[in-house]
């Protein structure tokens, strides 16, 4: 997969982590507009900080994001501010830009200060190595547990002319209820403004990063950021107000559509995952008691292990549902796997066990709770918990 | 251990499990005054409804309480109901009782109706095999997944009349985020009322159960019971009002003891666990936000995997807490395991990566968390995630 014009992207190892590739840079060669989602933490990690603070002074500039693994530089004080503040500093001079036009990103372990004199070195190799098919290399680079790199693509048409999204991703332990750090980069050749990209990127990360994580239920690191070269000369760039324009439609579903695929691969992805749930809280009195049941069910190592066994244990699901919060009228309460009926109005219907088995074996179980509460819903993909999740992270850092 | 006087027990097999014993009586020869605390879940199963209306309408009187295993009867509508009153009628001829001092407890499986033929079948037996050394057959006959049954007692004095309290309990899955089911029978000889009763089971419980669950965090079949029998003699029974007399407090903490050696045991045999966490959350702004921090970590999948491994990844508690909702104050923010600072001031501290190691090697890790937000605070103890926790409950069914 190559980069959209004005993006050149690299790979390579900076030696943070033993024998593989752990630093990617993604340079927009004459700048691009930008716009990021930032973790909720409320420790957020040092990169985060200087990121955030230089998209604010840039105005939405950004000339290069530099990106490692193997370090989070979460919740390592003045030191690991001041070790991700020189390596903002030396890719300033390797990219010949401002430092707010250095965009930071870090995914590893937490509490460790960044070996910072090993990224500044490696990063003449990484802009040496810069090409519009680097993507894959960086998509390596970025990686952690996850079991492999995750691009995606979509084109649009905008002002008469074709453009694409291209983004690149790395997974999130198990998403669910830890995320070990959601990282995704997404360019486009669109000219856009910097307001039009906030409003379209917060459009597709609520429908795609946000639906396979509940809302504050981040890492100290996770990032989303959206690039734009402007190369498509889609006429001027589009302002916020003309987000709903019919015009940039089939960019936001072309973004959103990027964001969904690849937030799809890191649910796949998770840690030791083998089968999916996408479940669904209807008739719920509020949206947020609706996010309360999914959470519940989405979180409980009973439900997924049960969707590990491939078992309709469904007395698992109502029972986390029971204990959320959430408002709901045991009498009126159903819910359904697949098109099958299993509890309808609070008492188990009459289906067949061997037919439940054969939904809950399948590779996406789909879930439907209905609370019989109210007339709002939401939904969430989430993944089983089996044995090599238990492996990976007892034994994550040696 | 035998049952206090004016108490006799049995454990008999109904054939709701294959070949184990899953029914157990406790039998109040002259009755007993008594009093429960219940799940909070919003799904309450047809033994709890029954459990809750007997006692109101006794006036806090229980003749006997049929215990299953095998069978939550939960989630089971109008037909569990019925099925759990026919067994409470039967127990009533049985045992020579109004039925309203039956007391019924089940657990199980959810959403399957209780067979309750096979347990009015059962209960003759269960009646002939009563006697005051049963508390063994009993404390076996509810076991589910537990590694082994759970027993303890206490002494008090009260009136100048040595008395004591004995209790059992089955286990309750991981404990978080969802309690499997939590059952706990605890008898005394001591006479007290049942508003006395119930101050001092809400005292035990809080100090005890409660800290190995969240408050709300419960299953559908969660009770605890206490019943006295009053045979001590101790004088005229305790009222509500002669609570905090420094009389009745030998007998509190006799009950309150006998309950957090039954919590311990039941956080000790959460499935597959190995080690115990005791998590302390302090300066937080209230006792609320500490449990909040409490939760997180408690039922953080990366924490407890790498409580499982041994692994002292800090950074997995404090991202946990992060995450949690709580405030706090991210440079006053510290994380202390065993005597040894790990974090202070929201930065790593200096010391051996040994030392860490060896704490968490540990039976009990103990682990505290400074918000640096408040004075309130609050603790937990917690089990680890490791695979036979994976493999009972991928499984648990067949």
């Amino acid at each position: 997969m190559r980069a959209p014009a004005g993006f050149l992207l690299s790979g390579v190892r900076a030696g943070i982590r033993k024998k593989r590739p752990d630093l990617a840079v993604i340079l927009a060669e004459d700048g691009a507009n930008a716009a990021a989602v930032f973790t909720k933490n409320r420790f957020q990690a040092a990169p985060v900080v200087l990121a955030r603070r230089a998209l604010a002074r840039s105005g939405g500039r950004v000339k290069a994001a530099v990106v490692n693994a193997g370090c989070a530089n979460a919740i390592t004080g003045g030191e690991g501010l001041a070790a991700a503040k020189r390596v903002q500093a030396r890719a300033a001079e390797v990219f010949d830009c401002p430092k707010e036009e250095v965009f930071l990103a870090s995914t590893g372990v937490i509490g460790v200060v960044l070996p910072d004199a090993k990224v500044r070195a490696a990063l003449p190799l990484a802009n040496a190595r810069l090409s519009r098919s680097g993507l894959e290399a960086a998509s390596v680079a970025i990686l952690t547990t996850d079991v492999g790199p995750k691009t995606a693509q979509a084109a649009f048409t905008w002002g008469g002319r074709k453009g694409r999204v291209v983004g690149f991703a790395k997974g999130a332990g198990m998403i669910h209820p830890d995320m070990a750090t959601m990282l995704a980069f997404v360019m486009t050749d669109a000219a856009a403004s910097p307001a039009f990209l906030k409003a379209a990127l917060k459009e597709a990360v609520d429908a795609s990063f946000n639906a396979i994580s509940v809302d504050g239920d981040t890492s100290t690191n996770d990032t989303v950021l959206l690039l734009a070269s402007g190369k498509l000369g889609n006429g001027s760039p589009a302002s916020a107000d003309d987000e709903s324009a019919a015009e940039t439609a089939c960019f936001r579903r072309a973004l959103t559509e990027v964001c969904a695929s690849l937030a799809r691969m890191i649910a796949r992805d998770g840690e030791g995952a083998t089968r999916l749930m996408r479940v669904e809280v209807t008739g719920a009195s509020s949206r947020e008691d609706a996010r309360r049941a999914l959470h519940a069910i989405a979180t409980s190592p009973l439900v997924k292990t049960a969707l590990h066994g491939g078992d309709p244990n469904w007395g698992r699901i109502l029972a986390a549902v029971g204990r959320s919060g959430a408002r709901l009228v045991p009498r009126k309460v159903s819910l359904r796997v697949g098109g099958l009926t299993l509890v309808a109005n609070g008492e188990p219907a009459d289906y067949r066990e061997a037919d439940a088995a054969k939904i809950f074996a399948r590779e996406e179980v789909p879930i439907t709770v209905d609370l019989g509460a109210g007339s709002a819903s939401a939904s969430l993909l989430s993944c089983d918990l089996g044995h090599d999740y238990v492996s990976l992270n007892a034994d994550y850092r040696s």
